[in-house]
């Protein structure tokens, strides 16, 4: 794959978008962006929308023109976008050749009916579901660095599926039980919309659950760990602060345990993966390991009779649960070490 | 005046209005409130619109409407409206005899001009202003007792006025000197307005001055200090808390004086005044001591030349600051103990 | 039970020691109080600990006497202290025929060995055990109004209970099943402490789990709920926020059910009862709804199937998770109102 | 000067050190690390303490020993201990031939009264004061460069001394007239020593002024802008968040300006200065713009009469007001580029 990579960047102004501007402004291997808003009201460059970036981000500012992408030398496009701008703008990019990293939801699941269902709407771009790489390094690595069309999984999808999935594939969950997976939130992950909701005073020294039995991160976590609707319960909270999704997640398992067999499993799925940190038996990692980093932090307890299990995943939802995991799927996409840009 | 009081309080959905019909739903003077707001959406009580108030708030609400104001037994009405809404209704409530207190700064200044150079708009209710009184208890409570139309004060000036009026009374702030007034509030301060700079994400972790040379409270202090525009500073910042303001304000005395010379002077200017609390030379107040209150508590340090002084006074936004202060005044209108209510 | 009542406060240096007073010192049913704490450092009253209550809290503080409040007219001892003192001192005060009220985990527990075995410690108290009455007045009330010695619940106990008590007296909980309680408060719930843990950039814009599987609340929810302790998970969070309980329960139904037929059987079981607030079916309470206030909130989420349950409860963790519910069991064994100094 | 260097880090135990690793550890100028505590309590590494380094701090942690560090090839010791430590260590590491960065206020002020006038110690190491490079690289970068024993200033004095210079150099400030520097920092810069009035509740939702006339980073503001203490108003302020000081400086200027003029006369003297980040006249900065970076950034608002000016002033009081200011003091020194490692 050639690189230095020209890139084009779509819609930045979302906290993820910012994220992924920050990380890609000192991209070593990227020689050129430009990043592309709906409307940039006459501001010129990347600084002139985001102030924090003055001295860092020159990088040229333009109204989202699909033509133009199409017509630049841009190698990949990221798309940071709603999910039904994504559906309708990732299939005219690929078609024009370009490689596609979408972090919105519209090409995460194989059948079309599962986004229709969760999302509401039809699935306008079925002829490229096919085609789409869920973009989990750690699970995919070797699909991802085939992808054209890499869809970037959901923040909390993320948390949870890397604390199961080595439990999954080992067989340790006990047959028909249910796992629990409370997980809480950041309000970065609600998007920078102005709604009352977010508000700061309604969010500052509050704290609630939401969208329990129907948010949309539900269908990934069931295909990408393979356990049924039935057997998964799966919450969500918003917390006072800005970054980090912790889940926690209940799981009884099949038969007693050790603690250190656990680690164990832990540790052999994640050997070689850069961005897992498995924190010893009786340690548990806490959202300020992660807060400004694309780690995964994963640590557990034990209850004296070895069968049940209560494990922490930790990650930044806006680092590993999105940006930072978009731009570690580029890097595997162009072959070059997955942190690059990450630390 | 008679009571018990029915009441009409309208504009309830912002934190200032919260906050008055928190206080007023447990007022024991109160015989029946009725709550308007522009468009109830279907709901009937206000714990409907406030779940905080569940088995507390059965007052019912109704959509606003001025025809129903006045062909109630309402004899005061509590606006808690934008200044626009307030320049419109307060005029017709007046005339058909109910006592008006407004949150508002649309009848804050005796001139029109004033109003109309700082909020850029005409003051059509001209006629009214003479008639207005400024709702500062601690100065004007003769004329409170008697008002018709009361103007509740702006939430910088009361922590501002308070902190300077006995300076500035005793002749104690030396002649042609600048005083720096440099208040930081929380965000109930800025009302409950979907704006993306009062996002959670923006306010949280953040700190920022804003108006500089332009708040609109400015005037406020300038006629209730007696100060001339010239020699006062006055900046405004945002905390990342919900409520309370404090303000730190750097005067230059006429003389060299003792740190028990300024404290005896706040404590004779403030005697038997029940909402404010003098702290001892040598000690400052915080913003958690008021939070949730409706104190003002001012406390200073003094240089050892004895003639730079820094005074620091705090207070809660919502509570004297904006609708405990209005409570505070409706109880001088009826006659009764301010402090009812407030503690 | 005869009042006005003389009343001694032991151990006002905590949060719920501080939040104790500040509800103590506006109860109207009480004449007198004396606040003690193990040394006052020269300080004389409430208000000089205290700031945030002078010009209220004018009660005397004096350092702590087992024999001077035995010789004062104290009717009732308030224990806000740790749980190792409140064992040595409440026999004391009981026999000189005084009435306690212990809001540590003391003498929560039937069983001595329950004690030892979650405390670590002997119960030297075991004699007094069988006369302790657990002060959860929604369960307990009658037994409560006679109460000498009254062991107010732990905070996280209380939340669980109360949500899961309707549920499991009314048969709904599937047989053998796991109920997971998935926990988070906020950090006046850690004490006052000077641990570097709970320094505020520990806490602030972070979020972890602790104590799983051996929380001393434990053994609370089990006795009160009666389930076994192998079919409880029960794990807790530390929120970055100061005050609040918010407890996510996860429940099998032994049956499908409607939702409002679970609506329902909260709404009868704790019909009367001024401080439970019952959500509507799909609405769910939040922390800021009663931060501030006695009441605990509970509201729920039922799927699809009717068989698969989600319970929110949440409550302030300094007023109903403690001082306030202390309070409240107070005023039942004074005869009065509940909720009296409470609203 | 010989580089890859090797290095010696002594005292990572507070917020300060901790910021200062988590930079070092990714310095592509450093070939080695050793980082030093007064006890390693057996942890062998950085990561060991630092959990958020896993993965990346392997570098060795070790027990405090002087002759250790002394007989390493470490070229360079930075020094992040308490004065007294440093005003110990710093002159046998100084004869042993090491470089050294000192972040404590032992060594910078020329005169050993001003030490100990403010400090309130005897100042032993006298004879190296005059040796000791106050480390402000926006005005030394040439003695910087040449320095043996590098004095890193205090967070207060580089956000204000950095606002102020510029205005006194071009003799902007009105002659006799009062500067007001009206100071708030984040809870990181207060330490991380369990005190109890930086646990989580005292300063979250709370803002309060402290060491009014009497901070110790006063001689180092007095020192480097040449004003007299009499002219100079400097006050500190507490903010419930992390990171950050934004201070806000009131200037009376000597004649009318334009802000085109206020401006032009900040870029000219920063001209070149990677850190530093002027704002457009109108525009300023807020303390989320510079949270996480090495910036100092600086706005300003100029009143109508074109005389009275506010100065705003942002950095992350860890990394432009500590650790980054370290490196970027450690980077001149080695003679290469001064924004190494700290983008």
């Amino acid at each position: 794959m050639r690189y230095p990579e020209h890139i084009a960047v779509v819609g930045v102004t979302g906290y993820t978008g910012f994220e992924l501007a920050r990380i890609l402004v000192r991209h070593p291997a990227i020689k050129a962006s430009t990043f592309y808003v709906r409307d940039t009201h006459g501001k010129k460059c990347l600084a002139e929308l985001f102030p924090h970036l003055r001295g860092i981000g020159e990088a040229p500012l333009r109204s989202l023109s699909v033509a133009e992408i199409k017509a630049s030398n841009a190698g990949t496009a990221f798309l940071a976008t709603p999910h039904e701008v994504s559906a309708e703008i990732a299939p005219v990019l690929l078609e024009a050749g370009l490689r596609v990293v979408d972090l919105s939801g519209a090409f995460r699941f194989r059948a079309a009916e599962t986004f229709t269902s969760w999302y509401k709407l039809p699935a306008p771009h079925a002829n490229w579901l096919g085609e789409a790489v869920y973009g989990l390094p750690e699970l995919y690595s070797a699909e991802i660095a085939q992808a054209r069309l890499l869809a970037n999984p959901g923040c909390y999808a993320t948390s949870v599926i890397l604390a199961l999935r080595p439990l999954t594939d080992a067989g340790l969950v006990a047959a028909g039980s249910s796992v629990v997976c409370d997980c809480k939130s950041g309000a970065s992950g609600a998007g920078k919309d102005s709604r009352r909701d977010l508000h700061f005073v309604e969010v500052d020294e509050n704290f609630k659950a939401y969208s329990l039995f129907s948010h949309r991160h539900t269908p990934e976590i069931l295909e990408h760990t393979g356990l049924p609707e039935e057997r998964v319960v799966f919450s969500t909270h918003l917390l006072p602060l800005a970054r980090g999704i912790l889940s926690t997640i209940y799981v009884t398992l099949s038969a007693a345990h050790s603690a250190e067999a656990i680690e164990a499993t832990y540790r052999k799925f994640y050997a070689g993966r850069s961005m897992m940190r498995i924190w010893p038996a009786g340690s548990l990692p806490e959202l300020q390991h992660v807060a400004h980093t694309n780690f995964c932090d994963i640590g557990f307890s034990l209850d004296h009779s070895g069968k049940r299990l209560i494990v922490v995943s930790c990650l930044d939802n806006l680092g590993k649960g999105a940006a930072g995991q978009a731009v570690q799927n580029f890097n595997l996409m162009l072959g070059i070490e997955e942190q690059t840009a990450l630390q």
